[in-house]
């Protein structure tokens, strides 16, 4: 590992936030679990922990888990995501969000509903301003593929941002963690990876798989 | 092969038309090129005899094409999508259109830049009816690929519509060319496949490659 990085995960009580935090505790990095609820945010916390087999992860609000941090993972449902991600924007500044957020509207899950403009994670790269470098990813990846530790992910992260820097931060952190990530153009560019989820879902329907993925070829 | 179709690839002259319509004869089927100019497909039909080393490929102009085809393939830039399948709607009524638009933008090709109500293939299912079975496809295979008919694509084809017949049967024919179809859900799910292609363009130009593409794992 390069560096070890603190990074709090807003969402990490959830599946796919949940884990996220695993693989970056698992890879060495500190994790913070953001939630709501504090107390919530410490028992999964202590799960993660215990899974890992390590002490690298605690649990806090989300405001105190963003403002220890020095990169912050959002993985919350998409219906919560403007507000929370608004309710952070002060301590987020100066700081990389890596937004994971798919836009599903229920119960349409495998129908593709993008929101008005195009992608809900650019919209969040306007809602918070420069000061944010918000990157896009993670959008593809199932949460069970994640939270199996031992396991190799036959999967690629489209990483999409308006700022390089920010993207390559997140393509080596995608890295260490065991996957590929393609630097795959601009914000707007995670409309793609946001819709992509549903013809996943459709997939997985449809050939009876649990968590199909995508790999990019030929680079 | 289970059937000999016939096929019309509208667009046949150009490259990822080619492409197409070298594979499909290559595959056994019956290939009509079609352009508004019935010398230009000739002259394509000849190349691609020669390219196949048999005699299934014939040049007309679109509507002739189009009347003598049971499948349809539409491979034109997206500027001239609407107005070509609007000239043809008559002539496609009881038939399968496979739309391979991609809605890039010029000069910004590489962003993201879908058109408003999010899929450029299901507005032409809007714009023909239900008389036509669109189903969306090739979106992600480059033709250099296509074209070279001894290379096996690392590719595979996400294949969006809302007639399920429709859809297998492009599924299946996709098979016959040596690539695999998922059938992905309904024809707005093509929005996906459309965005997707520009995050293929920036990846091609950031990493130095020339024929990016997908594969979907863990089905």
């Amino acid at each position: 590992m390069a560096e070890q990085r603190t990074i709090a995960v807003i969402g990490g009580t959830g599946q796919e936030g949940g884990g996220l935090a695993a693989r970056f505790a698992h890879a060495g990095h500190r994790v913070i679990i953001g939630s709501r609820d504090a107390d919530k945010a410490a028992d999964a916390a202590a799960r993660l922990n215990e899974k890992v087999g390590a002490d690298r992860v605690s649990g806090h609000t989300n405001a105190d888990a963003v403002a220890a941090a020095d990169l912050v993972v959002l993985a919350v449902p998409y219906q919560g995501q403007k507000h929370t991600a608004l309710s952070l924007k002060e301590a987020l500044a100066g700081k990389i969000l890596v937004d994971a957020t798919v836009p599903l509207v229920p119960p349409k899950v495998a129908r593709v509903q993008l929101p008005e403009g195009g992608s809900a994670v650019a919209a969040i790269q306007v809602l918070l301003g420069p000061e944010v470098k918000v990157v896009s990813a993670f959008q593809n990846v199932s949460w069970n593929h994640l939270i199996d530790l031992d396991h190799a992910i036959d999967c690629d992260v489209l990483v999409c941002g308006d700022d390089n820097d920010a993207c390559d931060t997140v393509v080596a952190l995608i890295g260490e963690i065991g996957m590929r990530g393609f630097h795959a153009g601009p914000i707007v560019n995670s409309a793609a990876a946001e819709a992509l989820t549903s013809l996943l879902i459709s997939i997985n329907r449809r050939y009876k798989s649990s968590g199909s993925g995508i790999r990019i070829t030929a680079v």
